[in-house]
Parts: structure tokens; sequence; C-alpha cells
């Protein structure tokens, strides 16, 4: 398993309508394959950034989700709220505590 | 509840002495008033940038986390591998998959 982090910054004043709009895709991530949960973060420093976790079985789960028609949907209902490219990376959990 | 999210960035080179460190530290975590699990990822395509994410009961108990000795024995063992102050932001959770 691996989390995709996604900073995302959003434009100042939309942020209510960005989590509205996350809201009606999450069922996008839910159906792709190899998808099994993502959450959205809000910054408390820095109140027009979210933090996107997406979990995937793999890296390459997460790269054929980006040539599907539902990464294209995700795009045309948050894209517009950014206010750059998100900043992605993948990790892998290398400790777990308690 | 709310995440600390730590951007920290070690010296090449010297990742897996400071995951051996990290685990030696876990316990002050897990002792720490308020903080309820901890856990470490690596950057798959930063190989020497590690994120932690610990979760607090609120900032204020992570705040007060800072001012303890074990803060200070956490920053001794592990504050070495450091290339640069780690970023630290606070999350709040706004939305939930499945």
């Amino acid at each position: 398993m691996v989390r995709e982090l996604a900073q995302i910054d959003v434009d100042p004043g939309t942020a209510d309508t960005f989590e509205a709009a996350v809201g009606k895709v999450v069922a996008l991530f839910d159906a792709a394959e190899g998808c099994t949960g993502v959450r959205l973060h809000r910054s408390v420093e820095v109140p027009n950034r979210y933090w996107l976790i997406v979990q995937w079985s793999t890296i390459g789960h997460h790269t054929e989700f980006r040539n599907t028609p539902a990464f294209e949907d995700w795009r045309a209902l948050v894209g517009e709220f950014f206010v750059s490219s998100p900043v992605v990376e993948h990790l892998d959990q290398v400790a777990l505590g308690f």
C-alpha cells in the first residue's frame, strides 16, 4: 500500500465551495481500481491549503487512474479552485506507532 | 483531533540510521499527553524526505509537548539527521472517504 500526498492550494474565499465539490467526487475514488481510501485535510496555519491523502494498492494504480475518465471528471469538478498545480508525492509507511 | 504534518529532510545516506533512531523514540510520543498516534512515511520521489504524521487531541497538546523534556530527547536523538528545520503544519480533517 502506498499513499498519495497532494498539497492543494485553492483560491482564498473558495474553501467552502471547494470542500463541497470534493464531497461530490469522493465516489470517483471509491470506484477507482486499487484505491482503498481517501481523506481531505485543511491546514490550520494556511487556511486555503488542503492536503489530500489517497491510499492506493500500488503507485501503478494511481498512474492508471490518471488516464481514466474519472480523473478528468475530478479535475473538471475541482481543478477550477486550484491556484497552482497540486504538489504530489507518494509515501511508503516505514514505522507504525501506537 | 488534529494531525501534525511534518516534512523532514534528512542527510542523504543516513536514512536507515534515521529510521532506526525514530524507532527508538516512538515511546516518547506514546507517553505524551494528548498524543493518540504517530506514523512515519518516506517519500518515494525524494528518498531522503520523510513525512511524520502525529495525532494530537488538540494543537495545545502539541504545543505543550514542545516544552517537555521528551521533546528535547526527540530532538537530541533525531535532530542531527535534519538538513533543515522540519516544516510543520496542523491539519483538520474535513472529509472522510470510504
